[in-house]
């Protein structure tokens, strides 16, 4: 197991293993040989940064058993998904901000995501784990009001790609199984969600090959797996947390 | 007026400003103070790559008049949009390919790209044309029976995202005005489409002043203003071009 982070100190930016409160910095990439070198960091003086740039940070609607049974959805014969920009992406630690003329409710999602570690397509699902770098906390937060207000056109690219509304992190999590994981969110403390990868009508596994039969997946590129229930509305000044035991805690405030 | 043009020679990979077929290599990137350097390239020696990489490439729907007339569609108090994954981007000249194990129709559609130049967030429309780099052609190619197959969750980011699918090009016109440019679609040589920017809905500045409430534009951005009337399939060996005078022609091939 290994828990990569990008971090900026004294106005440089780098990236490194975390291990017990220290940062063993790195050079090169972190998708492609990454050497280790220079004096140990302090996690606590550092700012945290997004771990990764996904050139493409993917979605899933509607991919957990209870969450569908619960809404009446089909159960999807393949995976539905949308986009998130990337200037929305957000890092743990950051606020996550209303839009401007937006009076609506702003919900967070608290996901597992999947971190591509290079280039594939069309691959099978028995090789998709040599193409999973790791897994990351997700925060897929949504302006709720204006995903379904226009009858003609559900707008997922807007309501989910407001700056600051792509949150993952604080790290990445190498040499892992998903199947085992728990997914919580914690509004101000309380547990509003908690449901496991093993609900999951697509594994991360099944995810990546069948995305990869639509496009090429690219190193850092995030899958979001989509929640499970209890996704609601956050409210100026909470405190959301997303906490993935053997992942991560990304915790960040809602402002506006 | 001025006109950019990314390319390889010789396995290294150039921009330049193109005048009577020949390129002047510029060295720095193309948003931030480009200096010609170097010998003039033969325009015919070179192998034409996409004119920029945007971090976002956003594309309108329902954003003409005729169209929405004919369709029955409401007029959209806003601009609705999805977005094209970078894995999608295709050059001037590649070849547009069927993705595998789809069998339904791919339709083209041609568009008037906006390319922004500078970092922008909530800026006013009597400010857009600073943040206009210029323009250039869209072919926005859609798998058309995956779209809407489901009936819970249109598959915009799915459909318009394959591989290839994300066609603009060959270059990047600075320094004009879109007001009174027309574009037209050529199937094989036959006019498919011919439509002006006058019968939008919203105009480019208003496009990039009102998408800049919900998120920062960076340099490089594209948005893609939406299509008129006329677009159709593609078979495989046909030949389809983008052509906006004063802009460009865009051609590609159907593979597939």
């Amino acid at each position: 197991m290994t828990t990569w982070i990008q971090y900026q100190l004294n106005g440089e930016k780098s990236f490194g293993q975390l291990s017990g409160g220290w940062i063993q910095p790195h050079t090169g990439t972190l998708f492609e040989n990454p050497q280790a070198a220079g004096q140990l960091v302090k996690l606590a003086e550092v700012e945290i940064l997004a771990p990764c740039q996904p050139q493409k940070f993917l979605g899933l609607w509607n991919n957990f058993y209870a969450r569908a049974t619960a809404e009446g959805w089909d159960i999807p014969p393949e995976p539905l998904y949308f986009s998130k920009v990337s200037s929305s992406y957000l890092a743990h630690g950051q606020s996550i901000v209303r839009p401007q003329n937006y009076q609506g409710s702003i919900f967070f999602e608290a996901e597992l995501g999947v971190v591509i570690a290079k280039s594939c397509y069309q691959i099978r699902e028995d090789q998709a784990e040599e193409y999973i770098f790791g897994y990351t906390c997700v925060n897929d937060v949504t302006a709720k009001e204006i995903l379904q207000r226009d009858p003609s056109f559900p707008q997922w690219t807007r309501a989910k790609g407001f700056n600051s509304f792509g949150v993952f992190g604080p790290q990445i999590v190498s040499g892992i199984r998903s199947h085992d994981l728990v997914i919580q969110a914690l509004l101000d403390g309380e547990v509003k969600q908690q449901y496991p990868v093993s609900d999951m009508i697509f594994k991360p596994e099944q995810l990546v090959a069948l995305l990869s039969q639509y496009m090429t997946l690219l190193p850092g590129d995030v899958i979001a797996c989509g929640t499970g229930l209890g996704a609601c509305a956050m409210e100026h000044g909470q405190t959301i947390e997303v906490n993935i035991d053997g992942v991560g805690r990304l915790i960040n405030t809602m402002q506006g």
